[in-house]
């Protein structure tokens, strides 16, 4: 069946927004990639009143080009797609309409305050940016690990708060307002602070007492921070293990039980003489 | 043997309280859990001045409902359980009743002084909270690990605490009052404070002798991080061995090779029906 | 073929200058360090104002010393390698040749700010003395195993960067330009002092939302911490496996199996005489 | 041959002192370990001004205790040595001269600032304690792992002083005398403070081209402290690898050789068939 002029002209599209393999594909992605970078230099640039101050109407100018480019981009997405509702109400398809609005949207909503938190939207567009990480492979094998020590992470953070909610509400009683302890809340944050081994510095125990229960929340800490570390490691040794040892990918002829020991002579499930089928492959 | 009504009573109670597996015990828990956290939150947004002026009274009005509750519950404890004695002086027993007598007390202690102690004393009821640990499952390997690790972690401490003291003291010596390093305690909580990254910088060495040693101090710190980290790392990683190999204890009873995989039933080198022993085993 | 008179003359200097096996090389790279390490300290030294006033006129005459030095030293490396071009235009001309003009170019361009920078070259003849570090070995061990993990570490410095753009822009509108967070990029800096466990503390969040915030990062870049060291500790624990099960690819010739010791002489499996097969090869 | 009474009384001091297997060997280590926490806490009490005005007279008193018991112990130890000589001029021997000295030394030499530093060396006793770790076994393990671990870590230091030179001559140029980095050495502590991720504050960049080369700086250390702990931690694996894997301790019956895998059959290295040995003893 000859596809017609219209479904040609969609496919087309389609395949240089969502495939990256044909050379207009991979001019897209660059292009899309240069303007989302662009987008974000200028908020940050922006954000900076001297900078903002000699050209402002240059970002301006840029602004229009990544809106227009955007929004060009959002419709031929909108067009091309099979099923059009599925694309907008999933995550990057609201990612690409919160990164396509924001001028608009600073029209009707008119003043200074508004503009600054419409125009961090922008900051969104980053994620597109994720989707490179794909292409790198590495990605999936960290995230993986990620996920899997993600039972052990949990607890680890559950953890780190007891001892933060505990602790900071001891350092409270001991140091009370005037070393800057003024709440218990603001006592946790500085929990935190100190077992993260951040240590700002802007509020500080001052008596003795304080100081030495400080110690003891630090040398916890710095206990502590062996656990997540040694969660990870193991983790990420065990996959590099996967590669390393013992398991072969030989699966039995007789029961199809795969994952044998590299000296198995009998498959260890139902006992049938493996070496007979690598003679058989010999002779 | 019926039991009779009152039994009948205490036994249904006793099952709602220590049980979580019938669907009341599970709304008991949950409810409990709830109640525990409202109280830690309350304790925490009373101490923040501006908001505790000005829900003071609805404060009030919640600290009642939690100590009439917990005030049941304690009762209902000590009544269903078959030992109460043992309950009462258990680990449990001691948190729950102090969790309980907080506001009873505010009666008889009058002064916001001593109030802010009792009620900090809320927080241990957290401790509860740490029982639902126990359903995650990772909870345990992690504790494992490090009681496991335990005495090796005794001596890291106990090493980290003598530097502290000879490199506190020589700091002291060093730089002396002028800088922040007034006695020779202070400059060893500057040191835990150096030693663990934490950095507060609220005493800071000044003169090039001490900035000297401080600096040692940290490349020190940065390589001592290393250990602990080190050792809780290793003994995850060979648990994680212990799951992955799976190797049993069992030794084949016709050719003694031993060290199988866990899901082996025939022996992996001369074939042997190791579900036969087994079997004997059985009849 | 015996050598002239000025060959054997150059042959003399380039064995001393490029090797280090003879005495007199020995002796050359001994001095060479020296000199290099002198020449750093005088330019730290000279940055120190009091220092310098006392030994302004010490420090010239070592200045000029090092200078004929390193300018004679220049001079033979051209004359005696083989194909002067290509060391000139090579990492360690180019180092060479700008650890040995400072003196000369501050005679031309005259200005207290510009010798500043020109004295500052000097230090890159640290560099010269990371050669030295080939010669300890381990060296080559940690270089090799950082840049197996490069691809990890670049996909784990890409999210550090996401995070702190994002992070960066939300604490920057939390908490605005009264806190210190004047513009995007010093909330970025910000960030990335907080995620990196260094915490300055010349920028803090004082708004609770900010605090609350803050703490949410630090806990993440706890967390993160982890992953790093989780890379290179698995790549590191691998290595050492390598050099501990010494296994060798090699496979028996009578009964096929592999991984043997690398000391192994005779199947491990069927008593096969290895080394019949390896003078097999020789032979 | 009976010993003289003069032997049998040195004998008997003799094993007090030196050997803790009898029932006053342990009593005199623990009045010994006593004493030195003791003489320790009173140098840190005497620091703290507050406290040394009130107790000045107690001090003092114990002071002399100390001293007295200090300086009996020393004699009985030379007295009783077989060869005087090398245990005055052992690391020991010299530590409990220092240690017991302070006190006659402040008689000759008056005035508050030598008093300080003679305090100090009571300190140098705290080694005594060291000796415990002895008993504690995990101690050593914990050393051989460090010490096998000494080359990678002086390859590491080395490095980070490599980065801290660059990074804080750089630093100087572009932040210069305002900001704080008065001189190249103190830019280089400033580097030093924040690789570790120390980080003070007492020092930190205000210009943006200095932040972002900070923040370079901390990312850069942040994938460093991967390193160390990489390290150690492959080393701790190892060791527990040592443990866990392959090779059993039977030596072969013919060449003697030992360390075979688990499943040899045969000897690796002469090819002796080890499974007659095996049953030769059941039979």
């Amino acid at each position: 069946m000859k596809p017609t002029n219209k479904q040609s002209w969609r496919y087309k599209i389609h395949e240089i927004i969502y495939e990256a393999d044909t050379p207009m594909g991979k001019l897209f992605d660059i292009v899309l990639l240069i303007l989302i970078l662009l987008s974000v230099i200028i908020v940050m640039l922006e954000s900076v009143q001297s900078i903002d101050v000699k050209f402002h109407k240059l970002f301006y100018v840029i602004e229009w080009i990544i809106t227009i480019f955007f929004t060009i981009e959002y419709i031929a997405r909108i067009l091309t797609v099979k099923k059009p509702k599925n694309y907008i109400f999933s995550f990057y398809g609201i990612i690409d309409f919160l990164s396509t609005i924001p001028l608009y949207l600073s029209f009707i909503l008119v003043g200074s305050n508004y503009l600054l938190t419409v125009r961090a939207m922008r900051l969104l567009r980053v994620f597109r940016i994720l989707k490179i990480a794909r292409y790198v492979g590495e990605g999936n094998k960290l995230k993986k690990a990620l996920v899997e020590s993600r039972a052990k992470i949990f607890i680890f953070i559950f953890a780190v708060l007891i001892v933060a909610l505990i602790s900071g509400t001891l350092m409270y009683l001991i140091e009370g307002e005037e070393s800057g302890f003024t709440n218990i809340p603001v006592s946790i944050y500085w929990c935190i602070v100190t077992l993260t081994t951040v240590g700002f510095g802007d509020i500080t125990p001052v008596t003795p007492a304080g100081q030495f229960l400080a110690s003891l929340i630090m040398i916890l800490g710095y206990g502590v921070i062996a656990v997540p570390t040694g969660i990870v490691s193991a983790q990420y040794a065990r996959k590099e293990m996967d590669d390393y040892v013992h398991v072969n990918t030989l699966s039995c002829r007789n029961c199809g039980e795969s994952k044998h020991r590299d000296d198995s002579k009998f498959c260890h499930k139902c006992g049938w003489d493996m070496q007979l089928d690598n003679n058989d492959k010999v002779q």
